[in-house]
């Protein structure tokens, strides 16, 4: 991703370039701050002061991303155009809502699981088109990003499976190819989990392994050098009872899909 | 917004082209389903569909946009090239998750205000990048999109009359710039809300207008040829309520800032 | 648009970095000067501007967008790198012609129509890839730039009819479907102008009628709150009889399929 | 050029996916015709043909490009979707008007010179964005296109003349350069004329030159295998005593700065 | 990379739509046929035939991707329009010739390591804008690609290493990082690859070590689970000498440094 | 080309800005070296300084463009953010090394046509998407870039004239479409190099004529005012014998397809 055509592209979504409102207003300097209606994890600091800098803003932070901000807090002031700032307005406030959203969330999920020592990770189940600020909204909150995409990871699933013999022949096949790549492999039973591990997988996926049998798998997997990554039906009502079984990883869609638009305001002060 | 090229987009983001883990599975012909793992309003039906064709995917619909689909039920079936199918299968649930995400909420807001005669619509504050995704899933689900962008109407919202002598003087050079486009105004108080329709705007905007002056003001601008719009902190917790005092329209950022992603699953059937 | 990148494809569409001839120059810093050769209402003083500073040309300026140019008469001087001076002349000079072509007769136009109280309007029938360009020399000229593109306002056509009930019919949809953009209809005859202001069109146009019919046409239209616009075969022989007529608004394709490229010069002072 | 690519431009600067009027009629398949509202010699057949075609309509011409077309005249049929049909329609119509115009002036000229053996050439005095698009509305109608732009040919000028030492050295320089380019000079008087054809120019322009000077030039440089071109401040009325001076080219800026968009409509017919 | 996209790069490079030569010639569809000049790997058969299809060419390949060609051997048969036909002739040989001739030296690399068991790999040295037709012609000729770039595996060299405390430190820090990433260290002494295998790096890469050197680090190196790389000016004086240390991994930036665009040529048949 | 974008496409081809390996290193400034590995002509100064430049680097040259760097010499010296400077690194060499490749060859085969008062010229055999800068390298070395691409010369080839009647036509139909541009002929036999010329060809190309028939044909163009070209099959063992006769230009194929990427380091200094 190139950061600056996306921010682009998110400003010209918004049409700010004809922003007929702010064409009715006489040109000035002005000075604005922006402040957090609901507590949250600040997260898209850099991407916001980067929109408000394309347009000739600048800015100055009272909060750094991965800080808690509380209702009403003022995060950050600005300072130039007018006719610039409303302009960006709306479209600066979406993105830093959504990052501190899933940073929100994310930092939730990292503060259960921490007390364990496992790992909190995001999914590819991102909102299209932000999975580079999705995914770094997680990093600021202390959770590790994942596989960013189809190219970087070879993980192998169960819809991959219907066309391979077996677990075992994927994996090697996966480690011969691409001795550049690490190999992971969901397991949807604990017979799959231990061939995938036999043959070498970097790290194992539990999907859906009702604690018990998860319990049981962690147990056996440990016998190999592979990492174990929990995943599948994961939310904050059953996080901690799996993080006490204590898997190298949780993976949690939730995270993103779950995620709002937390809410901030532009506020010009004149 | 190219729809082609913004699909594209998306899947360049999750490197579709790239993925070295369908490169492992040798190619073969073969079907799925696409199937709902929680109760929703559909939508996203075309969108999803030509992100598939775009890889050569044919497919057929079991249900279309706007319908309830059951948790469990089989929204569309899918036939084509193995590898181009599990490439595209992420991008195309999260694009088809996010749309029903909105859709359903919209609906709900819909099926209260509607026997009042009240219009729901949405805001700006929608996913950065996702502006036509989301305002086309609300325009399925029976609310009105509202303004696209700064360019298609008039909004004069608190933050623009800083810089102007009053209402009534925006609100007046607005009409003689743009005789084709509406002008609306936001209204913090009575006072502005009956200036603003006494200069002449098409739509006033009463934002976080408790109950009680809500009602007094919808009375009073009930006077002038003036749609009414009511914003501002409403969600499912007051929406009737407000509904009762029959405004035109309701717009709620609520819809697209608290949207989920809908859990959908593709199945490959063999 | 944006601004930059399409000055940027003019530039390339003239193979600016291609250009053998400057090649054999020796690299000088230097002077010129833009001269007009004939009459005219300049316009286009910004986006020339921004042409040659892309290539790193400072400019002063002697007139301003709006204001008259006699033939003869300097209109700005440059100073900067010979080479990147030659390089982009020709497209400058292209651009600034054209914008002064449109801003010439607009000028003219608006001068007849103005002592009537009425408005003189552009219509789409602008130079393909210059419709901002044409648009914004309207502007600067007094005129008013109407419709921007498809997308910003309802402008119902006889086309358009072939495919409908009735003009009524069309017209109410629009306004329940589009809450937010003015509705306008173009009618052939007094009947479907009366039709179209009684189902609530903000603007009717008449299109193509005679004086006589145009006349009574206004008279009947007054009684309702529309604006009226003359359009169809107005030029400057027939434009004020119509101008008297005193409709609120005249729009003239003429203006932009007519306007000639001003003719300027770039000297080079040494 | 990428003419698709182009002609897609054309097609979003008028928003065509966003046209608000087309969403209101119902779909259905039609028939439509353009017709040539004032005599014009016809150009921009296929360019308009490739975008009906881009939008899924088809087409049957029942002119040619170069063909007279009386006022009246039907110029080509149409078949398809009606809403795609309404939405590219006034793109079309531009794009035709422009091509046809300048073809139209081009026959004009050819018309006067083609007696005396005398060839009528384009200059770069073109509209910006629509190289192209003139200078083969040139070509269709039997002008000389001349240098497309700064690229394909040396061309040096009274303001590249002003950094170097003679018109000998520049042109000895850039045959020297370039043996794959044609090397033409414009010359100011006589001496300058004869020194460029001494130096070895394949074309020599004689820039403003009085008829009566013009002549004298002539006679002197057909000593030489050179190419003689007449330029500068050349229209109709002064058109025919210029070629009767039987130069090898006449290049006229008129012929793209005065073209009109000629009007043509489409007419559904259902 | 978008194939196509990147294929009609290289054609707009070659300004194939304004092939002034062909313009010449009558339009007829022909046929033709692409000879290799030299024995050759042949690789690049897919890309060429794509470049020919986005012209309407039709292909019949004689040969595939990993053949080896003889001398005047006949590798594929064209069909179709002459015109394009000519204009993409060179661009495709280009293209062909280039991947060609990474196959070819890589072939002869892997038939001299591959009876030690040794993989060859491509480095990074690659043509700019070509690292995807390299790397896949590797591929072709049953080389390991390696490393596709700077995001898909760490590969800490001791330009990286001027800047940390140790390589262990870095390794460490690497696998923390991107529990996703394999983790390949450059040693320039057998401690440095002692301390990366120590550390837990995924392949160490001894880096232009003597033939005796390197034999006593892969001794010491087997005691860890890591793969083993040999680089640094090799080629194919010292490959086999290197290739009988049976290291994991020999890389050569030879391979692509110095491949030759290998000489086709493309006839007309009539 | 637009060289900065090519730049950035070259940048982009490396994933530069998913350089995780730089990522682990703490960010300081720091200097470094450019040292030639071997002896070489340098090419590419410029464009190597520009893609330095583009990521903040600044540079100092201790050897310019075209002149002999030998084997361990330093080329220049960059200061900046080590961490760009890390990023950036193999791309910038590699272009540095493809452009010294081919200006060093081309030096070389200068060096031995020059005694002769041959120019040595490129052919269009050069690397896809490098054009530029393969002919960038040779004019540097002082050989000549001959023809850019298929629109800025006519070249008649032997698989033009299959379709056309002699070569005669041809050359005549060019001279008379193109009066900008110049009109060369391959002939493959000395009538068809007469027949050219005595139609008025700018050059024509002897191919593969052996030297013997080559002497002949050079001494009967010589009685016409053509450039005489020898190529095909030119190479470092028979071009002093070719240059011999004295042709005006000998092109070779050869510079660009056998021209190595010359070996540069960059060297952290700290």
């Amino acid at each position: 991703m190139n950061l600056d055509k996306t921010l682009v592209s998110f400003l010209e979504e918004d049409a700010f370039e004809k922003d007929v409102t702010t064409a009715l207003i006489p040109a000035s300097e002005c000075e604005a701050e922006v402040v957090a209606n609901e507590e949250c994890i600040l997260a898209g600091v850099n991407e916001v002061s980067r929109l408000f800098e394309l347009q000739g803003i600048k800015m100055v932070f009272l909060k750094n991303d991965g800080e808690v901000c509380g209702e009403g807090e003022t995060v950050m002031r600005l300072k130039g155009s007018n006719k610039s700032m409303l302009s960006v307005e709306r479209t600066a406030l979406n993105l830093l809502g959504r990052m501190s959203g899933v940073a929100t969330l994310c930092k939730k999920a990292v503060g259960v699981t921490g007390r364990y020592g496992v790992k909190v990770a995001l999914t590819r189940k991102t909102m299209p088109g932000l999975r580079d600020f999705d995914k770094k909204a997680a990093k600021i909150a202390g959770a590790w990003p994942h596989r960013h995409d189809l190219g970087d990871m070879v993980l192998i699933k169960d819809n991959h499976l219907v066309f391979c013999k077996s677990i075992e022949e994927v994996v090697g096949k996966a480690k011969e190819s691409y001795p550049n790549l690490k190999v992971e492999a969901e397991a949807d039973s604990l017979e799959q989990a231990l061939a995938a591990a036999e043959a070498g997988a970097d790290i194992v996926m539990l999907d859906n392994f009702p604690i018990s049998e998860a319990s049981k798998a962690i147990e056996k997997l440990r016998a190999y050098p592979v990492k174990i990554e929990l995943s599948g039906g994961i939310n904050f009502d059953n996080l901690e009872v799996y993080a006490r079984l204590k898997p190298d990883i949780i993976s949690m869609g939730y995270l993103t899909k779950s995620a709002r638009i937390v809410d901030f305001s532009l506020n010009v002060i004149g």
